[in-house]
């Protein structure tokens, strides 16, 4: 057993600690104004190898295992925890691409998302469905070399994305996650348009629908074999749940290194109110359990670069990491007393956005259920 | 022991329902984005005898008592979270005035706050200081019949208070809580200027600082003895503490209310929400805190009417309903999943608004440090 | 609305108090040791009123008040938890009699109870069955003027209970709820054996089982109609639930108490332990709850009294309150450090009493569940 | 970074595992009524290299490294949590002894610790003062080659152990953790006497007291420099700290695999209990909390083989694991219903035997104290 970081490793987290600190930081309020990440932030991103570096060199990747994308990752949520997302889409939509789609698919779109040249999204939810991908009503009905797709999807970076990954319903089985097919869906293509949502948070993640009314995708576009993409497709989601819990952890972590910092300045009744053990003693469970938070996400991401079972501890990262984030930033904004309620300072963006991934990519309740199943079955654990 | 409420108090209770629903509700969110509650949204409030009611006729009041203005805060709440403060700010300055403050300036100022014809805010912290508002910068110095005032306060109404009372030092003493003084101020007075905070929420509650700079305030506008204003004007906080915990069991409460309804109407895995002990659950641990919240929260009230002590208890209420109702507004925003992280429904907005008010008016430290100093004193509860 | 007890309920508390500093809390852990409540200790509690006090005067009791009851319950808990029991199920088994049990069974009974002379247990659950109730395996067919029982139920006050209730099943019909009866069975009937669980706590309660083999009970001592028993008797829980929750503030305050004072006169680092944050402030959480917990199993009490809907109110006071409880006694045996471990002390005694109180009479699971009910309807919360 | 086990530790857990369930787990109950763990138990964890094995082989020990120590105790744990201490005391004396005394003393002792032939036990705290080990009053004055010791000391083992390391006041100065020396003192010395403690759980370690009147002991039991005792010994509990956590976890999850497995095979509402998710949440929070802890400790030792800063991630290990243990054993009881809170099963022996480490080696206070200190400095978190 080793918990140190390789020099390689380290070389990394201080590259994107240095990043997210003098690039990303500065713009972490103006971007969420503007509702987007910019272009050229994305290609930096892309150039230092921030997004999807485990991915083989052959499709733009560099090969480094998923354990170094999660270092990546929670330092990069430090600088602007939307920015990290492109890493986590990135890495999903990466592997499933690399791992399920046609080579020729793959080839030209990967090398682009690792480059930050693009943005390829993934539309799992439907607006009508929250939680419960297995049921699309999304419909992909085959005609000669083309897929005719009809619905709605919900997704992540609807704004910008060049392409997206969808299910559709392909077949007539009504049975939950039979005879659904997963598509690359280019957003250029005639019948796809795009609605912003207004979320709280997070906002330069763009969050959105993409209306497919009548689109025409080539049947090369099909991801894995027609009927059998959801399997298939959901597999990837271990991966980037454990990415989910270092965005997280990153984004907590520094809050809590600045909360230190600011109650140690900061009197009340003639001593610093870190001298309060009801000031310190908060961060010192907060700091507890964001070092276990990590390792647990840490640990996942080890199995899934083994390529052992990780589908459990996926799900406790899932549900438990952006939990606790919350609420450490939460208790870290009331140690900031007034100041800690005002937008000057970027507690409160922070609270907003880790908010949000407590949600997106699912539940707590849907990973509990996760968590059960994999103790007992699905019989056991309805 | 009698936990109904009175014909009177259900009428009441029932007109303020009505008005919120009706009258605020609609506007929640555009008095966010416009920063400020309506001059005849506040009128209309004094006509119908939402501020203040428990103040003497003859200062405008209707003499009801504490209790029947916190069943009229919490339903407020829930149409307009900041609407609710010109019920607290209402309660809490119109008592310092009518209790402490000559006659004539009672008079003066009194009756139009009850009407909601104009706001007095009630300065208590500076922005170098927070919950610790015993030691102010803020100085008043003697001439012949005014006295000048230099310094800063944090108040909420900061942009369209006609007034404010503002703790000063008026003595040479270091000591914590003596020498300071309580002064009207109006804030037409020269040298009075107005900074606008901007806040995470309660937006219309346009929180911010007057800055005093060479203020000449006549000295009629003492509150209290010179010397003796903290601990006299500080009586008063124990009233409003419960009133605070009375907005939030509001809007926590109307926000479950609306999930009840939600999780019943939106299906997930072919079910119902609601038939699932994962979301249900939460929900009916949450109708259990609130009725309990809203008990204490109400006995601290009444023992305020009797005349008894009650120090400790609204300390209890100050520290976890604001707490609780955040806890359960959040919870309630994750069971809406991705409609909860948006802004067309007013969950999000809720969940800002609510979280200040664990700062506000004291920290969940001060509350703590109150009950145990009722316990042990201060001795031994430093 | 008054929060204020009586004169007559403040007498009542008093001597309650009293009561059980004097008389019972100097046995307490003798009274584990034993296994059981001497009768004489039955017989006082009977003398002073202290047993179903809310009953009518001519069944024995001084009918005053579900209220009443429940102080004298919070209070009598203080000096032996499992003394309190008595009040408990004397309450609970009393009014089940003077309720739905024909007048000469009633009358036979329920002074006795009231006067401490014997125990009446109930038997609700079966080993197998735990808090689903509803299903039960003890039969009962009719022979002429007699039934004959045959099953097993768990009780309380199972070693020196005279008799017990007990739900057993008339009918074929296997739908729950349904062809259940209740009885009044002697423990001294021929077929009758008891058996004795070994409890982690509260062991003066004897919770045990009787066994039923042929067992003839005259037709006379059926409870309510036949095949309504469940839903006839069921309902007597809601009144107990409440008591529960104030046997279980009731011993946590006390425990309050004792620490307060303990972390006063205990040094450490050279100032008494309450002057740290660390160890008054859970202390001053522990005190809002417990209060807030208080009230609202008072508020479903007066609901009782007035006979006004408190199912839910109920549920709320026996999932919280217990779980509160154990929650504070818990911290406040830490607070004590070595001591608190010790038996030399009773906070142990009191930590593994209270903790059974989360178990028996339904577990927060169903409560949980009955609160959504009541919200919801059972459709939509099955 | 690699979260695997080596093939050596892996063997080594399933010795430990078949140990724990087959030679020690029968006997948790009577080992707890014998007030002792039987010697040859002793022996055979020792012939096993289950006590301190990450001891230099010429002590005794296998040089095995500390971590692997730790797998060693979380195993031993299920089997008997009283059993495990030998463990813990094992290695933290015998590392202090290895350390710290003179080599021809290590000699003398450890290898029998290690055998398991003896246990050495280790007085820091005294009845008078808890966590504060600072400022003992047992005091030690040099005679000639001997020094006299006269004082009490609390520890475990108290019963069965052949000699004690105790902290000793050598010199005048009040100063904490100045003037205080260490010594190993036989306790068939004359002036020895032992008080047994009755404890609420673990009574199988046999906690109590140790009274040393006038008591000489050798000049050459002298442990470190004299008066520089505490700094040196205190560093040795960094490592017991984390074995601690393990112990926890370790007992924890075994009780939450047997819950599973019931719930799985019991019914209620027709159904199995884990087909509720009232039932299957709480356990899946609780398989994410101790995968978190479990990784948390492992760290913790991992740095301290590496001879890297590990205290503030000790103190981590030791509040929170055992608080998690205690809350997750304390539901998986409740989940056992009637049946988890009897004798018969072994939740109930469990939680009470889980609880005692919350206290013992430092509260969570002290050990947020660590943390705080460990971020700010002394000063800043007095």
């Amino acid at each position: 057993m080793d918990f140190g970081v390789s020099t390689e490793q380290a070389e990394l987290a201080e590259r994107a600690r240095r990043f997210a600190a003098e690039r990303l930081a500065p713009g972490y309020r103006a971007r969420e104004r503007a509702g987007a990440v910019e272009p050229e932030v994305r290609r930096e991103m892309g150039e230092h190898g921030f997004i999807a570096p485990e991915l083989p060199a052959q499709l733009g990747g560099r090969g480094t295992g998923r354990l170094s994308s999660g270092i990546a990752v929670e330092e990069i949520a430090k600088g602007d925890f939307s920015v990290s997302y492109l890493q986590v889409v990135g890495s999903l939509v990466g592997q499933i691409l690399a791992t399920e789609a046609p080579a020729d698919l793959a080839a030209r779109w990967v090398p682009g998302i690792c480059a930050g040249e693009h943005v390829v999204g993934i539309g799992l939810t439907e607006p009508h469905a929250g939680s419960d991908a297995g049921m699309p009503r999304l419909t992909a009905r085959r005609e000669q070399d083309h897929y005719v797709l009809d619905g709605v999807k919900s997704l992540s970076f609807c704004g910008s994305a060049s392409a997206a990954v969808v299910f559709a319903r392909t077949g007539d089985d009504q049975r939950r996650a039979k005879g659904i097919s997963a598509f690359l869906v280019p957003l250029d293509l005639p019948g796809v348009t795009r609605e912003s949502y207004a979320d709280m948070g997070t906002r330069a993640v763009e969050r959105g629908a993409v209306h497919l009314d009548g689109v025409r995708v080539p049947a090369g576009n099909l991801i894995g074999a027609e009927g059998c993409g959801f399997t298939q497709v959901m597999r990837g989601f271990d991966f980037s749940r454990a990415l989910i819990g270092l965005q997280c952890t990153g984004l907590a972590q520094l809050t809590v290194d600045d909360t230190w910092r600011y109650v140690s300045e900061r009197e009340a009744f003639d001593r610093p109110l870190s001298a309060f053990q009801g000031v310190s003693f908060p961060l010192a469970e907060s700091e507890t359990l964001l070092t276990a938070a990590r390792l647990l996400c840490r640990e996942t991401l080890w199995l899934a670069d083994e390529g052992l079972a990780h589908t459990a501890k996926a799900a406790m990262c899932k549900w438990w990491a952006p939990k606790t984030a919350f609420e450490v930033i939460q208790n870290c904004l009331l140690l900031h007393g007034q100041f800690g309620y005002r937008t000057d300072l970027p507690v409160e963006q922070r609270l907003r956005d880790v908010l949000g991934l407590q949600i997106g990519d699912g539940t707590a309740q849907i990973m509990k259920l996760v968590i059960a199943r994999d103790r007992l079955g699905r019989e056991l654990a309805p």
